[in-house]
């Protein structure tokens, strides 16, 4: 049996996490539901933090909020101290509404639209990741018009390619994002901006991919981008006083992943950072990172209750749940992996190999083939581990499937930050336009038509 | 060029459907844009109806609601005197919500929960398609609390594979669906529904696939399955009166595709049932088809504004464009194909090859690779063809984007079915807890802490 550094076992043989019962948790707020440890969130943010200012004193850590992100989420990160990463409208509208402050948001996006470049230099964001020349010059039109300055970082495509799963590079040359190097786009759109009134680049961004579990890339491209802007600072005598490296790094979903110490992660990065820049002469800029799976991820917990297992003789056992691939995207996009435990009899025998079943109607809702959990029974508690980034922001309404509640969990408390969708919600945007009208058949019908 | 037949060209050099200048359409509702030809869904819902009646006069069509399913489109089908295919609790509330008689509901699913079971049974739900026999157990007891009956269909395995995408395949014998034929539960459940006072057995379901391009599969299952209605009237004297073959029946992406004749189709499968029937000596069954895609999947396209084309020299032109794998989940589950044109210059030189990109901050959010257009540029109305099924339905909140609005067209004029979702929307159901409200901060603040 694998059970995450996050959860317990209690004298009722119940899982527990952040002292809190998973069982009890799951009558209290129903299921499927989302379940975060407030209090490891807040941890893996001061040790990002705490450790990367040791090794690197001028430095942010800002959380990628596309992992996950809710007002309640933006409230915990305010309180840490930590910086915010938005890649759209939406995020940034949850930000701003949850009181987070805007000079501590970057925002990306490989194609923001008029009225989120707008809407960003109306709201005084921080820092805005220009992803393009063409965007670079309707930023400052837009801020012409506004009679505001935009500070942007230049987003970057370092051509370094991250050993993952091919869906989530972002670093290679070959992609939608950024400014390529050696194609002279970065060259041209740093002159641009220097020379742009309204504009004031303070630097440069790459992110090179996503659950990345070797630390080579990141140092690689840590020394490319600091050899871009040591070009930069020879071509144009201007010294840019930030680095954002993007995230990426990798944790754990099953007992065979091994993700990178962060300590010593952020120590030689640092290094790498460090040593490149004095081996160039470039004065150290400012170093930021934007972690977002490996802030949330292990955190959180997905609880479902069991159906009626079906055992198909000497093929399979399923265990089917009540949520599936709309809740956890990432079973079905990635063919991901993942551990799970019975929150309610943790500890039990016989075991028993079965596939954990989603509740989509479509064969590909299938959560964990082949685990082993005491033969699970028709009521039982499933707790899905690994699930706090990329599930609750990924939820898809396929099948009419309502959005799970979200609680955080501290000492002992549960705190509801997102209650669970109700079918009254499915309609709120629907209309029945005049001829679709239950009245219009009835007329016709009247009528003998 | 591809066009799909449901689009014409006018003389701007205008995309059209149903009469409406998508152009216009796209300036009126904004993109992204779900649209839809109404008058085409109205011709294949007629089509299916009377096609298979001509050749199977005691038929039904059941339309499945997971391809596409709002309000409005519940009042077309209720117009066209369908049947309507629900799969959750949430497409039935939207189906009771917006008046569709409930007697013809067909209720699925490998996992419905004693909510939805207990929902089902009180609206009154035509038929609930039984999955398993503790799920037929748990919907006597319910049926016997109500003090209702419930008339039912078996889901059968019929161990047939259907040659598509292997994610789509429902219809093996290694199946989260249905009962079994050769362990014996189909016989099972089949005993224990007849002796359940408060069951009315009605006969048998099953579904093999979906987006299926040959049509020998569903021939084969028919045979099967009218193999084990007379098995059954074998072993315990009853013929079941009632044959549902589920969907699946593939449309048509890309040029590629060729999709089966619908007529020689359902002609060739009333023939497979009825001569199977006929060699067993059977009485004739009732046969239901559930047809999703192919009513609604070339009856849709997605409107999207281009973004700043980028250039890659010697590797790639990216086109971006504001919506993607939010909005068409397919590109990244399934690696599905699509052809598209620009609505604004249809015909246009020269042509370019480029790539469509999706909004999203992931590398796999890419719409279609190599597509050659009249070289696009920023503010080009996008369409791309044959999305109204698994589109919409499928819709993902990943990066918070907004869900489009919905448009049928019919006859030249347009009508809203679903509004599309706004920022406020997004926070409706956050609540943020009192230790992470601000006044907290600031008392923290005050006292020092």
């Amino acid at each position: 049996m694998y059970l995450p550094e996050t959860v317990k076992v209690n004298n009722q043989n119940h899982l527990t996490m952040a002292g809190v019962d998973l069982v009890q948790l799951a009558r209290t707020y129903g299921t499927p539901l989302y379940v975060y440890d407030e209090d490891l969130i807040r941890h893996n943010c001061r040790s990002y933090r705490d450790l990367l200012a040791k090794s690197y004193p001028d430095s942010r850590i800002a959380y990628a909020g596309k992992a996950f992100l809710t007002m309640a989420m933006c409230r915990l990160l305010q309180q840490e101290g930590l910086s915010l990463d938005v890649v759209s409208g939406g995020e940034l509208y949850l930000a701003y509404k949850a009181g987070f402050p805007m000079e501590k948001i970057y925002f990306h996006g490989n194609n923001k639209s008029a009225s989120e470049l707008k809407m960003a230099l109306e709201l005084g964001v921080g820092r805005i990741v220009v992803d393009n020349r063409a965007e670079l010059a309707q930023l400052a039109r837009e801020a012409e018009k506004q009679g505001r300055s935009a500070a942007i970082l230049l987003r970057v495509r370092p051509g370094v390619s991250a050993q993952t799963h091919h869906y989530i590079q972002t670093g290679q040359e070959d992609s939608k994002f950024g400014l390529g190097l050696s194609d002279g786009q970065l060259m041209a759109a740093v002159k641009e901006a220097l020379k742009s009134p309204r504009i004031t680049l303070c630097g440069l961004h790459c992110h090179i991919g996503s659950q990345i579990l070797e630390a080579r890339p990141f140092f690689l491209a840590a020394q490319v981008m600091v050899a871009a802007l040591q070009e930069i600072h020879n071509k144009t005598g201007v010294a840019l006083p930030e680095l954002n490296l993007g995230g990426g790094l990798g944790i754990r979903y099953t007992r065979e992943d091994r993700p990178y110490s962060r300590s010593d992660f952020l120590q030689m990065l640092a290094r790498a950072v460090r040593e490149k820049a004095e081996e160039l002469n470039y004065p150290l800029p400012q170093l930021t990172l934007e972690p977002g799976r490996s802030i949330v991820g292990e955190a959180g917990l997905t609880l479902y209750t069991v159906g009626h297992v079906k055992e198909l003789p000497g093929l399979r056992t399923y265990v089917p749940v009540d949520g599936g691939m709309t809740d956890n995207l990432r079973t079905a996009l990635y063919e991901a992996r993942y551990e799970a435990a019975l929150a309610n009899r943790v500890v039990g025998e016989p075991l028993q190999k079965v596939t954990i079943a989603g509740k989509a109607c479509e064969s590909s809702d299938i959560m964990i083939r082949d685990i082993e959990l005491p033969a699970p029974q028709s009521g039982d508690i499933l707790a899905v581990f690994s699930t706090g980034a990329y599930h609750h922001s990924m939820f898809s309404h396929y099948n009419r499937h309502l959005r799970p509640a979200v609680v955080f969990l501290s000492r002992g408390q549960a705190a509801l930050v997102a209650e669970r969708e109700t079918y009254e919600e499915l309609a709120r945007l629907e209309r029945i336009p005049a001829h679709l009208q239950l009245e219009q058949d009835a007329r016709e019908e009247a009528s003998g038509q």
